[in-house]
C-alpha cells in the first residue's frame, strides 16, 4: 500500500516541502523509503495529492507535490462526537474508531463518572496525543480530513453549547428508564452531535440536564456496551439509518 | 458490581455446585470474595440466578443457587457472525465485540487473504481461547447466553452452507465496484448471517462466489474500516435499521 504522509502545509506548497520530524522518521526507519519513492500527501483539510519523496536522510525529508487526487467522500452528515474522557488507552481507541467512521470533530468531555479530571488530562497532554491518534487513523482509513479534537470540556458546557443546527443525540443505557426516540423515526439531519457515556454511564442528573437542554435520548440496542465501543456503535447506527448513497 | 459466575451446569443443580477452576481463582484471587458472598450465576444458555458462594479456598469453590432472574432480552434477530480468522489479538477483539452486541453464533472463516490457516489455528487452540473470550464478554455485558464458536471453516464451506432461513449479508469495501443493496431496503429477517472480510478485503473471486451462492452484498458507509472493527459496525448497522423495541 502506498504511504500517505500527513503534511498540513501541503496546499500552500510550490517547491519541495519539509516533512515533520515524526513523519520523516516513519518514512525512513519504518517504511525504509528512498529519494524518488512515490507517496501521497494529504493536508488534513480534505486535500490529497500524488507526490514524490525528494530527499530523505538523518536531517529529515522533503516531498514534492504532484497532481491532485480525489480522496474518498466525507460523510454527508457532519458528525461531532462528544467522547467521555476515558482512562488509559480507551479514549485512544475511541478516537481511532470515530475518525475511521468519518467524524468531523471530537469533543472530549469530563462527566460525573469519568475517572480522570481536566487537570490530569492537561498534565498528560492527552489532547496532543489524541490528535496524533487521529492523524494515524486518517492515514489508515484513507481519509484526507483530520478532525479537530478540542480541549476537554466540562459536561455542563457541552450540554449548553449552541447546537448550530445539529441534532443532538444522547445515547443512554438500556436500564435508563426514560422515554427514548428511535433513530429510524428521525429524518436525516445535516449535522449530528452524539454523546455516549463513560464506564458506569451517565448519572440521572446528567440525563435530565441533557434532556432539558434539548438533547434527544436514544438507545443502542438492548445490551450494555463497553464505554470505549459505544461511540463506534453510535456512529455505525446513524450511518446505517441515514445511508449516504 | 455483583460478580457473574459462568456455571454451565447451573440449570441441573440442586445442592452446592463446584465452580470451574478458573472461575474459582477469579473469585478468590481477583475479587477476594469469601463464603457467604452474594453472586449471580448464568449457564450460557439463557438461565441466570441469584446465588451464594457456599465455600471458597485453595481447593476450589462451590456455589448454591437461589432464585431465578430475568436476564436482559436477547436480540429478536438471530445473528450468526462469520468472522475472518485474524491474526493475534484482532480476532479476540471481534469475539468480545459481537458477543457484547448479542451474536448467537460465531463462525471463524479462513479466506484467501487471512494470514493464518486452519492448521495454525488448531495448533494455537484458538477456538478454545475464543470461547473463553466469549464467556468474559458475556459476563461484562450482562448476557446470560454464551454463543457457540465453531471450528474454523474454509470460505467455500461457509458460503455453501444451508442458510436455514437466514438472510446472508456479505459486507464489502467501498472500492468493490459491484451493485450492493441498502440495509434499509431489506425487511427485518428472523435470522441473519453476516460476513466481513479480512485485512485487504475479499478477493474478487470470493465476492462473485458469495453472490452466486445467494449472499446479498451490502456496504458499510463510504470509508475503509479496520478488519477487526467491521463485524461490530455491521451488527450495529443491522440493529439500528431493525430496532428491537
Amino acid at each position: 500500500m502506498i504511504a500517505r504522509v500527513y503534511l498540513p502545509e501541503a496546499a500552500a506548497a510550490s517547491g519541495p516541502v519539509e516533512v515533520p520530524a515524526d513523519e520523516a522518521r516513519w518514512l525512513r526507519d519504518v517504511l525504509r523509503l528512498r529519494a524518488g519513492a512515490a507517496v501521497r500527501i494529504f493536508d488534513g483539510q480534505g486535500g490529497e495529492w500524488d507526490a514524490v519523496l525528494a530527499s530523505i536522510g538523518r536531517d529529515g525529508a522533503t516531498i514534492t507535490r504532484g497532481a491532485a487526487r480525489t480522496p474518498p467522500p466525507e460523510p454527508r452528515v457532519r458528525y461531532t462526537v462528544v467522547m467521555p474522557a476515558l482512562k488509559g488507552d480507551a479514549a485512544d481507541e475511541v478516537v481511532r474508531d470515530v475518525v475511521m467512521m468519518g467524524a468531523s470533530a471530537i469533543v472530549p468531555v469530563v462527566t460525573a463518572r469519568t475517572e480522570i479530571g481536566r487537570a490530569a488530562l492537561e498534565r498528560g497532554q492527552r489532547q496532543a496525543r489524541w490528535q496524533r491518534v487521529a492523524v494515524a487513523s486518517a492515514k489508515q482509513s484513507g481519509r484526507a480530513v483530520v478532525p479537530a479534537i478540542s480541549a476537554p470540556q466540562p459536561f455542563d458546557t457541552v450540554m449548553a453549547a449552541e447546537p448550530g443546527g445539529a441534532v443532538r443525540l444522547l445515547f443512554v443505557e438500556p436500564a435508563v428508564g426514560r422515554a427514548v426516540r428511535r433513530l429510524t423515526d428521525l429524518t436525516r439531519p445535516d449535522a449530528v452531535m452524539l454523546a455516549t457515556g463513560p464506564e458506569g454511564g451517565w448519572t440521572d442528573d446528567e440525563v435530565r440536564a441533557a434532556e432539558a437542554a434539548g438533547w434527544i435520548l436514544v438507545r443502542l440496542g438492548g445490551r450494555v456496551l463497553r464505554a470505549e465501543s459505544a461511540p463506534l456503535v453510535a456512529m455505525a447506527a446513524c450511518q446505517a439509518v441515514w445511508p449516504e448513497a
